[in-house]
């Protein structure tokens, strides 16, 4: 089923890459044009299948475009975007996988003269692992793709996003930009930050005794440290009010543990255990 | 190569379990006896192959060994262990797989008039799963496993001891109690703490925004809620004081957020990450 003759995605690395296999196994697009900062990585991403072809010169491969895909780090996708609007021909629809959405969508939304739209998307697959040799045609099955539409946004733009995503293998969710940074402060960039503050403070002699437990509770502490400022920035008030609440949260518990109040905290490990098993592996 | 006739397992869980399938596949010990409240998961874990036999009186059991390894949750294993100590024969062994040390050490350390020995113990492995369906005899491979002698523990016990868990793979690391349960608290129950606090504040709607870096991150709060509230209350005053430091170190990460230091943020990510990638996946 193509859904786009021409797909561009900017930043090949494992979003944007996993994009291109999936669309290109699918067969969503006839053409997945590449753009990005390290041409020889782009040749590879085509040797690899991942695109068609790709281009030194972004705004021929905006200009080629139905539909433009921005991969890139959170703080590098508004200034991207708006000269992509600028360049496109009419009716070219405009989305990112950006982790924040708030400040993106507020600069991006609407569309222009040219009936060029932007719509923020966010699909919750990734890894801490960094790049194109990393990327699967199959990241984005049975995972959750946020849309975060706008009142001016079109059914038409949405439409075809939303067909996009599902057609990759993902459920989407329809969210507003506020929404969606809210509830990513909790699921995602919280647990990164704890992650990051628990690995940052354990001294080298201890290094040998950790086993799984603090291996999974810290492995997305190796994700890429300046993709990780750049979100946290991007989602500063959602992000340390997330940390607010946590901070009680873990009050309560380091209260119960004081006071040895077993029961209290037999029932909040209890309650934890529960929504932990809830979420499957 | 044997190194003691009769072993016995008291609690054949997950580590218990694969405690016996270990000695059993390297034949370290003659027969393998099993005790615990449970007589109907005593005999599976013997048609499993973990046990060579089992007994419901404990004191039988205890009489007929030359070691004795207590993988009970930490809160039950000093007076079980002080009855075998009573009840031994001379010149038996006992040790443990206790997540803390301080209190258990201090009840149990030193010889009693025939020789029995309490020497304490904790492999560095384990998993949110629970019983002896997921014991595995590969389980302590590669990890580290930690002893705590005391002035009064002789060199014929930790000799012993010592062999014993790198008979089943592991490597023997020597810490006094103290230090253990300070180490510890850094590197598995402060870990612990923190994804059992996430996971509690998850709201129920937001649970399909998860993805694998929130798994991840609470993977180990679905763990046994009793066996955890036992160890945080043994383990009080290190892990209050683990939590304390963690505080500062997220206090560090929120500041540096908060008053848009991106240097700061990036540098302390960056640190965590380095920390991170050290340790493998």
């Amino acid at each position: 089923m193509m859904l786009f003759d021409t797909l561009t995605i900017v930043g090949v690395g494992l979003i944007g890459g996993s994009i291109g296999l999936a669309a290109r196994e699918r067969a969503l697009c006839g053409k997945v044009i590449g753009v990005g900062r390290n041409v020889e990585a782009l040749q590879r991403s085509k040797e690899a299948g991942i695109l068609t072809e790709w281009r030194e010169n972004w705004d021929e491969a905006f200009q080629a475009s139905d539909l433009i895909v921005f991969c890139t780090p959170v703080d590098q996708i508004i200034p991207q975007a708006q000269r992509a609007i600028e360049v496109s021909k009419p009716n070219t629809i405009i989305t990112d996988a950006g982790s924040t959405k708030a400040k993106i969508v507020q600069k991006l939304q609407g569309n222009n003269d040219h009936g060029i739209e932007f719509l923020g998307s966010h699909p919750l697959a990734g890894s801490e692992k960094k790049g194109a040799d990393f990327a699967r045609a199959t990241l984005f099955e049975q995972r959750v793709t946020i849309i975060t539409p706008t009142s001016s946004t079109t059914s038409f733009a949405k439409e075809r996003v939303k067909k996009f995503w599902q057609g990759i293998g993902s459920q989407v969710v329809e969210l507003s930009a506020e929404e969606h940074d809210t509830a990513l402060a909790y699921t995602s960039h919280l647990p990164h930050l704890l992650a990051s503050a628990l690995a940052g403070m354990l001294p080298a002699e201890w290094q040998k005794f950790t086993a799984s437990g603090f291996r999974d509770t810290t492995r997305i502490a190796a994700g890429d440290a300046a993709l990780w400022t750049a979100i946290f920035q991007e989602n500063r008030e959602a992000l340390l009010a997330a940390t607010q609440r946590f901070q009680l949260q873990l009050q309560e518990l380091c209260q119960a543990i004081q006071s040895e109040d077993s029961n209290k905290l037999l029932s909040m490990l209890h309650q934890a255990k529960q929504v932990r098993d809830a979420l499957g592996n």
